[in-house]
């Protein structure tokens, strides 16, 4: 049965339908059927929108209709906001009328224990030969078609990294999260209890989409792992995956059970199989979104051979620690290289070029040019790592600027990650930086892990394309 | 020799001196001995201020005096901000007036081979019975006699964090860090060559310190190993210690060699040391400052069993997963403390009670205000990790507010911390919940680490004390 259901295809109208209905939309301010509407109104839908509503007329100034059926044109996408006991009608109703996917927002199923209803829909659903996205969801959202179709923060901003989350809450918490950190998504997908649409389906959608780059996974369990791993492994010869597996401890996968139902399955498993498919797996949610940042900004690296350039002895220190946890591999200078850095930043005589390259606390913003572009020119040199620490006498926001006007003309065919460390006017440079696509953190730990990770995916394709 | 210098206590004139100079105060603005001078003025130091010049008759609006000598008073500390090769005879001069700590800004010493000059203004202070603070250091600060004898920000928040810094640029920039993070600081020492003045004697002083409940120390190395043991082992007993120990890896401590001439040491042995005295030790300065946040806010926790309060399953996973990695024991909750976790929050049926006590998104203040007054009363819960994920229908600044109000109500007698996932509104509901003492963080594994530490730190004194 999964197969067939595979071979319908129907998942490129739930990202780019022409028409939507919102069945079980509401007039009433705080019901999740308004607050749909609301965000797809308001986030610049292009398409028809239907709110479905026996008993309105007009819904936030859009005729609604009494039913599906009754709608002009065919919705290709059907959101059902309705109890759960309703579902199963409405999703007869969008069966009918030719509807290629429906997303149930609507909880009160297997996560409930009520097993029974989540096999009449799907079996509904496949009927008609409809995709099926949840029950027990927050919707789904996707920029190029400015679909913002979940109860969630309105102004997700636009961006390369698809976000696929298996819990609806921290996915909700979580898109709040990237609008304030400015992470630009370009789909969120709420995916509940995969009764239908799957982490596999959507990797194989995601690896097609031109306006994604880099893939992002909150995992508690996957129902089938060898559709998983399959897609997966073709996935990630165009696009990184990153993945946060809940569930990691015994007590957390037991979490897991009380939480979606879900077996979350031995993590040995679950590791192992990452690592076989090139699957980057994270601890955090903050790891995951560095790194989505780093791959949706950067180039890969060609060989594995680091630099870290800094104005600070400690900070230089604690990335090289922090190489040695996250594999990265410390270049050792050449001595003309060495005598080039030197040089071109115009370090004083007791700064060092052992790498870190640490031009001390007495240079400025030519400083950092003249070493980055040093590293840039060499071709031994493959990435580089930019540490700046807030002295009395530097600003971040001149620092910031300079690294990126240096980057702009002396092309990107390096990955760079950066790091500032001090107070307010850091931030601003972390942010100036980010922006111009220059993924940059308030801590050097951070720089070092993502660039590790992005050479260990780096050195994983090359094996693979051998 | 140095036994003799030990006895001679005058760090307590480095902290609360009557009188500072600063030798070389300068009349140019971006001079450093122009910066200290202005925080020194600034910062509103209630004591008297001499700038030493010779060509100036005032700067910043203070008499400036020709020489130490010529001062009205003897100054009890003096800052000294002069070229390397002037320092000595500054030294000399303080010595012969009656100066009992010096503060040597300069660099140009061991850290760049002049070992010699060293030893020369080490064996002068100690001829005169001083103490020597640096040199190669950014100064020092002491919130309670409001003295910021730094050329750092100009605006450190009191308050009761002791910081220690080996590495100058690193310090200076987490100053701002900081102010920007509104961590409050009781000191803040940069130790520089470490020439006199180190580690030791800073844990002596600030165990005594009633402005100081909790010491962090970023350190490279440390001169004498058997004296820090003894002190942090005394220390420990009342006041913890978080040391960010850099060098962690083979590369990083040969970094450390040329950054200070300093020998970092095999690091095995560092990690048996801080150990066996009951040190914490962490990776990053981020670690480091959560730490000592929850420590300055909260009560040790009285046994093992640690309670998790959240709305959203897939976060109490996460945290139930970082639980193993942080050493945290979750409680297995007795069937009576179950049934009234379920009842005074108020939680639907589909909510848990295993730990996590997951709440589910339904519930609002009252469910978090119900369940932490549960967990607060019952004798067997001995700390407490609250977590919320923003949701559609609550507002992150009213659960930070009902979780300081219950917690205000219901006595602080057991540890708290938080962790707020979502957009701008957790931002500021982080930053209430900080400002009234509980410790609050943008992820939940921060909030778990931390208690873990906080655990770990409380059964080593229970071992100890026995």
């Amino acid at each position: 049965m999964k197969s067939m259901v595979k071979m319908i295809k129907n998942l490129s109208s739930m990202f780019n339908p022409k028409a939507v209905c919102v069945i079980g939309a509401s007039r009433k301010p705080g019901k999740i059927g308004h607050e749909i509407l609301k965000n797809l109104i308001n986030y610049g839908f292009g398409g028809k929108i239907y709110p479905i509503n026996p008993e309105a007329r007009e819904i936030l100034g859009l005729k609604a209709y009494p039913t599906v059926k009754s709608t002009p044109t065919k919705p290709d996408l059907a959101v059902v906001a309705l109890p759960a006991v309703y579902v199963s009608e409405a999703i007869e109703e969008c069966g009918r009328k030719g509807v290629k996917a429906v997303a149930v927002i609507s909880s009160g199923f297997k996560e409930v224990g009520n097993a029974r209803a989540e096999g009449q829909i799907v079996n509904l659903s496949k009927k008609y030969r409809m995709r099926l996205l949840g029950p027990n969801i927050f919707g789904v959202f996707y920029a190029p078609s400015k679909l913002n179709a979940t109860f969630g923060p309105p102004n997700v901003l636009p961006g390369r990294i698809a976000f696929i989350t298996q819990s609806g809450a921290l996915g909700i918490a979580l898109m709040g999260w990237t609008i304030s950190e400015e992470v630009g998504l370009s789909a969120i997908v709420s995916l509940g209890n995969k009764s239908d649409v799957d982490d596999a389906d959507l990797l194989e959608f995601f690896s097609q989409d031109p306006n994604t780059e880099v893939i992002v996974i909150y995992m508690e369990g996957i129902n089938d792992g060898k559709e998983f791993m399959k897609a997966a492994k073709k996935t990630v010869m165009t696009k990184p995956i990153i993945v946060i597996k809940a569930g990691r401890s015994e007590r957390g996968a037991r979490a897991i059970l009380s939480h979606t139902g879900a077996l979350a399955g031995s993590d040995a498993v679950y590791d192992a199989a990452f690592k076989q498919c090139g699957v980057i797996r994270t601890s955090t949610t903050t790891e995951a979104f560095d790194l989505a940042r780093l791959f949706a900004g950067q180039p890969l690296p060609d060989g594995d051979n680091t630099v870290i350039i800094t104005n600070g002895g400690g900070m230089g220190i604690m990335a090289v620690d922090a190489c040695k946890d996250s594999g990265v591999t410390l270049m050792d200078i050449p001595k003309d290289l060495a005598a080039k850095f030197r040089k071109n930043s115009g370090m004083p005589t007791f700064g060092s070029t052992v790498n870190p390259i640490d031009m001390t606390g007495q240079i400025y913003e030519a400083g950092y040019s003249g070493a980055i572009k040093t590293a840039l020119s060499d071709p031994r040199v493959n990435s580089l790592i930019i540490l700046y620490c807030q002295t009395a006498v530097t600003d971040p926001k001149m620092i910031a600027r300079a690294i990126i006007k240096t980057l702009k003309e002396n092309g990107a065919k390096k990955p760079v990650v950066t790091s500032l460390v001090g107070g307010e006017e850091c931030r601003v440079g972390i942010r100036e930086l980010n922006r111009a696509g220059i993924p940059s953190y308030s801590e050097p730990q951070r720089a070092v892990f993502v660039i590790g990770a992005m050479h260990e995916y780096a050195r994983y394709l090359r094996k693979r394309k051998k």
